[in-house]
């Protein structure tokens, strides 16, 4: 039973902020409660009183709608994976892949989801521990990606994959990509990834510029833990960055471990005809034909 | 409890009997009974009272030991799925994917089979079934691949592509691949496809120089029928092949639908370290540096 | 100094026709004489006075305008170079990389052209010659590309390519793609292969699903002669393809021979502003964000 | 009239000096000087009396002799270049694609260049100048590749680029590969750009995990500049690479040009009949065939 509802803007974003006036106007006319968190503090035109930090959200509600593009879903995943709050995407006028809800749909959408009328969509969420001399020295967890990055050194890292504590190959590249189905279309996709179904309980792994043969993309399960450790020196520390959105610098010896998180996204499509390929094609210009 | 081992090999191959008939040595002295398939006819150097079809093959041993390439795994695979025979795979010198023990080992892999010390690897088969006008035309399996290909047409070919009843895009290229775990490193690699680990129940489609921008691979799970159709008229008739070894010509209208069969191959790998990426890095040049 | 006016369209296309019939008046009105050339025969609304062949068309004229898509320019180009026959090229609606002029500007680029107001791209053509047993059996020449393909033969193609009397390597592909840079966005795009200015003095060669490690487009000057031979037997023939528009069935032990042609289509852009990547990012979707 | 051989060696590299002591000796014995340098200051065996900087080298001598990897021949040659001094590459035992000659073949390499006895290879080099509010900031020259990076930067950059004046795209990518044919074989392979044979007037642009559709690499005339500027803020500024070698931060607005030098690197290479297919086969396995 649905009480209060959540809604997840951009404080600074004028179109985001008025879908979720009209929202929060049509929730308190069917008698429901609601908050709104926005990472740069209370929005224009909301009061402090209903305004929450992202972290204390899913205590608060029963249902999220997430009003942005895909990178505002991807602030709030973590967040609300952990409470198994299902959330609806709302996209300011341009289709994205988790926000796949247009604008002047979102009251309609959110009927649906008070009526139970949507599809649940569980995306698998991936994290990352990082040992040093046997102390766990940071952790963090994504939607898309866990990269590791040379980042500002000039030389390519040399370092060691293992999966399931089988050795899979030594790499001298840029970096390494482990994306799961859900970030098979984003940065993924740029370094030559292939597109990954969500329903797979599947990892793509992508070398970055590898200096080796082992430079094909490389699908497994996600239900083992994936090792990575650094082997050369390197004057700026290489990085592990999660979604993109935080970073960790790690050393060679580290063990980088990469596992599937118990957490899931629950994210929900209005009505029983969702169509993955049908975001896909007109996300990525699947109808346009090349050169003609 | 094994009492008869059956063989498959190229008749007109040296080496492959040479392995074969120390083998049968191997086994007579154990007690066992055995024949011997080769498409060729009776192999060199044995009498034809051993020698029986591959289909018949199943019906006739418990165990049996493909000695070639991997192309000779792949003409037996469908026979040996059918029945649940589990199969060990001998190259003739150069390590294969499927044909993983040298000829060296073949003695003592049999006696790893024999006293159960071996890792069972079920490998998915793939089968495709035509209908025209409402009628089953044609069918065929496959352990790799099966390949749909505009043949000798000047044009490529205008097709679509549906998955559980879901259009996932009407294509223009030259053909498809939909490909096995199995498969992912034979043609579907050439093709630019990701290597998919044999343990994903998922299959990897891949366009062949495609005309729209839907050109990227897709990875999806193998449990719902792929449904192809192919939209314009050709002069010559389009094709499907099933791991390059049988074809069927299809024609616009049809109903080209890809399924996972239930029939699985258990391909037997002695010991218990078995480790699918040390196949790869071997035959892959995974360790060999790009130009430096 | 440019008397007549020769139109190159397809008969059966209203939209080319029209275009074509405004251009005439346009000619007449200026004192110009006019011919038309259309594969199909005598076009709608014209009558067969006006009417040549395509292979008479340069004779009869001192400047051609081709209405159509990029096919149509394939088509008339090998024609059109042999003369120097400078050629508009205008589209029926959308753009091509050849036929880069919209209809509503047609009047206005025939006047540009008149008065000399154009850039003229000069666009190198390709040739094949096959000789067997020392005896030339067959030629033929492109804008875009020759083509070696496997044509119907389940099995790949053997064979070697040399440059200028060098070895290069040793295929097995399923064919080799041998563009231009006219060629580069079209076919060999769709293989992988990169996107040659027009200016450059190169081709670039691209094996087709190569099953070796030689597997990357090879930009090459086109001053020297690249050689083919196939070096295995097939079922089925493979075959030479001229810009996808007339094969050759070729054989093991053939010599296949690939040079620039002395020809050159004289393709006009009017005005002074031509910019070939304008037309890349139109056509080629350069604006559009990947999966966002 | 070549009176002073050169040697280019890493002082810690053992069987770099023993092949350049071996040099040293047969140059004495034909009466020749001879000067040597290493970045590392007087290599082990040698008295200081030889050793020059590498910035002094060609003022010394006639011909140098660079034994090392390509990363070595890299390093001499844009002080090499300026003085168009011939240059031989010894590999320390892995043929290398600048590095062809043997250290077995060392000595007669010498003697075939001292009796002109070699082909001349002229490999292009390309520089980079930045200007900030019309001032020129900084410069550089690389003999492989210039490349615009992100560097730490979590975001990717946007940027466009120019090309004789002319707009090319507008990009989003974590960076752009201008690559020279030498340079085609190393970082820009790895970012999947083609090989451009090293007779070519050329340079190969690869945009770096592009988040656009402009994701093909291009391939354009050396005899233009190309102009690169970044259009948005980042928190860590984009560095401009030179070889991978020396590093240059930029800013926004900055204006980045690159252009052809017009010094070349005289590269010999002993005898007739080199041919540059023969190194990219065996630097890039081009004989393996892919998974069979």
């Amino acid at each position: 039973m649905i009480k209060t509802i959540g809604l997840v803007i951009r404080a600074d974003n004028a179109s985001a902020t008025a879908t979720a006036q009209r929202v929060v106007e049509h929730a308190q006319s069917k008698g429901l409660n609601w908050v709104v968190s926005a990472r740069e503090g209370v929005p224009d035109g909301f009061v402090a009183a209903h305004s929450v930090e992202l972290s204390e959200l899913s205590a608060h509600c029963d249902l999220v709608m997430v009003i942005g593009g895909d990178g505002s879903m991807l602030g709030a995943a973590r967040a609300l994976a952990k409470a198994d709050t299902p959330v609806l995407g709302v996209n300011r006028g341009s289709l994205g892949f988790l926000t796949d809800i247009r604008p002047e749909d979102a009251i309609q959408a959110l009927d649906q989801a008070l009526a139970g009328d949507c599809l649940i969509d569980r995306r698998n969420l991936i994290g990352v521990v990082v040992e040093r001399d046997g102390e766990r020295i940071a952790s963090g967890s994504a939607l898309n990606d866990i990269v590791l990055h040379k980042g500002n050194s000039a030389r390519m890292l040399s370092f060691d994959v293992a999966v399931g504590g089988q050795k899979v190959y030594d790499a001298k590249a840029d970096g390494l990509i482990v994306a799961t189905p859900t970030g098979s279309t984003a940065y993924s996709l740029s370094a030559g990834g292939p597109i990954l179904h969500p329903s797979l309980s599947a990892w793509v792994v992508v070398p970055m510029f590898p200096h080796t043969m082992a430079d094909r993309p490389l699908v497994i399960g996600d239900d083992q833990i994936l090792c990575l450790s650094i082997t050369d020196q390197h004057q700026s520390l290489p990085l592990i960055s999660c979604d993109g959105q935080t970073h960790i610098s790690v050393m060679p010896g580290d063990r980088i471990m990469i596992r599937k998180l118990k957490e899931q996204l629950h994210l929900l499509h209005p009505g029983k005809d969702y169509n993955y390929y049908a975001v896909c094609r007109e996300k990525l210009g699947w109808a346009t034909r090349l050169g003609d």
